[in-house]
């Protein structure tokens, strides 16, 4: 590890004792490992974080080594097993946490009290902690016991309402929003508690819904619901504001169920639409009452539609995302995750690394996507179930080898 | 303000000189915001950010007030005027920046280095800064001069290829999770800078995609193609990894557009599948071969899907919600923006808060939702394009109330 790279260790010294699992939780604590802590995973011995027993895609009978979502969102953290329901592996949870910065949890609703680690227990061992929970709904909400996915947080916090075409049943965003969208917002509140408590020393508890959260995501919609008076609408591949025209999804060659290209004009720039038209050579409707303002092509947004689908269907999507970006108008083509895989411009620039897993092997995936001083953090592979325990141990609570054997022999690792 | 909300000040005398404009940018600063940093917008005199300018909802001619969607991303922070095209403003602008802890834009591509702020000129004012950019493209990409909204992102980022119906054009997911998605993974990665700084006294420069950004998000979908060696599909309401059955939207009484509860049973826990057959009284199918296991269900979906319908179809989506989630089996009813906005809960527990803004009046909006001992932090309006020139210059560069005055005059703020 060069010195550059030490650098962008933002988070060196961090302690974290990570009882999350799953999703929510783990991707909130591994931007805090990406970013240089030191994040230990508490898991159980016999079975670990559930989410390594999610399918792998081997044939029955065959090992079942970590999936690969296990590695997505645990890479570059640490593996402590510990019995929690024995007395000396709570005892050692205990001791872990009297030595942390922040802990981190996402089991059950009342799981971890239940474990005798609320966090009364924590903050009186540790009044410094920074002390997270995420949870499917929020204390004081009538659904406060109920246990949530993704793709629950996305039905009742409001995203599968405004997903989806218009006049047929409501569609999931694909991605994993109500997860990870969960976790960044975790991930910036422990941020910035660590640095109060910097100043003062003193900890606090971080408490976040998945429902709650997505309601940060919907903003947008709940503008448009403040113009209108009405809830935000399904509108297919169109924004839920549809201030804009043209703004869509336009159809490319050779036709295939991702062959298009995003094309959107802004309200805040005029230019847009005359680029567009001389790009793709329509200039004699420049200053066609019918389509010169964006009042006016909002009345015709089926025509304008048309015109601009006549142009596209002439070109693959990457030849019309470059000419109509290459002329100042926002276009993006449709890309799916095989020809985002591909793209070596991703490598090259870090946002895809390859974990070096010694049971997966050589393995591609986002990292953490943000540049610091020109690089994005490094990538580490995921810890085996218990991989960290003599280490941890030894670190942390300076106990000896022989001491963790017995701790094996006992059942408590 | 009592001691319990001064204590959710996280970021108590952190200073940002913001130069973002509508939503990837300002959702970033915002979060600084609303943790307690001193955020001041920096706006062109006669226009400013251009995200005062969508559309209100009022009658032409009338006044334009700030839109709801400015007031969503502008939340809490401050405003000062500045030409920043005259020698004068420009020369304010880096006495700012000296007195600054972090500074971000996005900017289209080049604005910043056109305008004399890139980010050698700023270091060498101040080497402790955190300098900030978010573009829609990497540098080094073959789009990285492209344009980006939200839209364009979540094409090229992989969220759209993933989002529909099978076999039918994909749709855009409704919320602005190309914008605020991005915003989140710069505002962490601000958080551990800022602390990293605090022990070295050293800035750093922080680049960030809303391309790359996405991919972020895409995890789960490119976990799926790495156990089937397909791209992700699109799977209209279903998860993308397709591994749970039964796991979907079912249609709910009286029938209307969101009548839908997601009900979800996970792979990792098989007494949820029991569960739901005892509540929805076909007990006579538990430890029926065609439905016992996960592998089992995954052939009669269909099947399985009808079974559960059979039931929700009886139920408004509180009631399935309830029922579901009673017996401890994962649900969630589709609530659209103006069930979760007339919900009370939601203001009760400070997650919906209400904006007093001099102009647009009263207006409840979604907060931070992440709970700081106890409560989120208070929301305040957003400024006034120009509200804070006076009291900016004054508490930062001393400057008088008569230099203010001559400012005003020569046209500079």
């Amino acid at each position: 590890m060069n010195a550059k790279r030490q650098e962008r260790d933002l988070l060196a010294g961090v302690r974290v004792v990570d009882f999350t699992q799953f999703e929510a939780g783990t991707s909130c604590t591994e931007v805090l490992a990406w970013l240089g802590a030191e994040v230990v995973k508490i898991e159980n011995p016999r079975t670990g974080d559930p989410g390594r027993r999610l399918p792998r895609g081997r044939a029955p009978g065959e090992p079942w080594p970590d999936p690969y979502y296990f590695h997505m969102f645990n890479a570059n953290k640490k593996s402590v097993t510990l019995d929690l329901k024995t007395p000396r592996g709570l005892e050692l949870a205990k001791e872990l946490l009297q030595k942390a910065d922040v802990t981190a949890e996402n089991l059950a609703p009342g799981t971890i009290e239940r474990l005798g680690l609320g966090y009364d227990v924590v903050q009186s061992l540790n009044p410094g902690i920074i002390y997270c929970q995420i949870k499917g709904f929020g204390e004081g909400s009538p659904y406060e016991k109920g246990l949530a996915f993704d793709m629950i947080a996305q039905a009742c916090g409001g995203p599968i309402s405004v997903t989806g075409e218009p006049g047929r049943p409501p569609a999931k965003p694909g991605p994993s929003f109500g997860d990870t969208g969960t976790g960044m917002l975790m991930a910036s509140t422990i941020l910035a508690a660590l640095l109060q408590r910097r100043l003062t020393g003193k900890g606090c508890r971080l408490q976040l819904a998945m429902q709650d959260a997505m309601l940060h995501y919907m903003r947008t919609c709940f503008a448009t619901q403040a113009r209108t008076g009405k809830p935000a609408p399904r509108r297919g591949a169109k924004s839920v504001a549809g201030n804009n025209v043209p703004s869509g999804l336009y159809p490319c060659k050779p036709g295939g169920s991702n062959d298009y290209v995003y094309i959107t004009t802004s309200r805040a720039n005029p230019e847009h639409w005359r680029r567009l038209l001389k790009l793709i050579g329509r200039e004699e409707l420049l200053g066609d009452p019918r389509y010169d303002s964006h009042e006016a092509r909002l009345g015709h947004e089926k025509e304008v539609d048309a015109i601009v689908s006549d142009w596209t269907r002439r070109h693959t999507k990457e030849e019309a995302m470059r000419l109509v970006s290459g002329v100042g108008v926002p276009a993006g083509a449709v890309f799916d995750t095989m020809e985002l895989m591909n793209d070596e411009s991703f490598e090259t620039r870090g946002i895809l690394q390859v974990m070096q897993h010694p049971e997966t092997g050589p393995f591609k995936m986002p990292s953490w996507p943000v540049r610091i001083d020109g690089a994005p953090p490094s990538l580490k592979p995921s810890p085996m179930l218990g991989e960290h325990n003599a280490e941890v141990l030894r670190d942390w609570l300076q106990l000896p080898a022989s001491a963790i054997d017995a701790l094996h022999d006992d059942g408590v690792m």
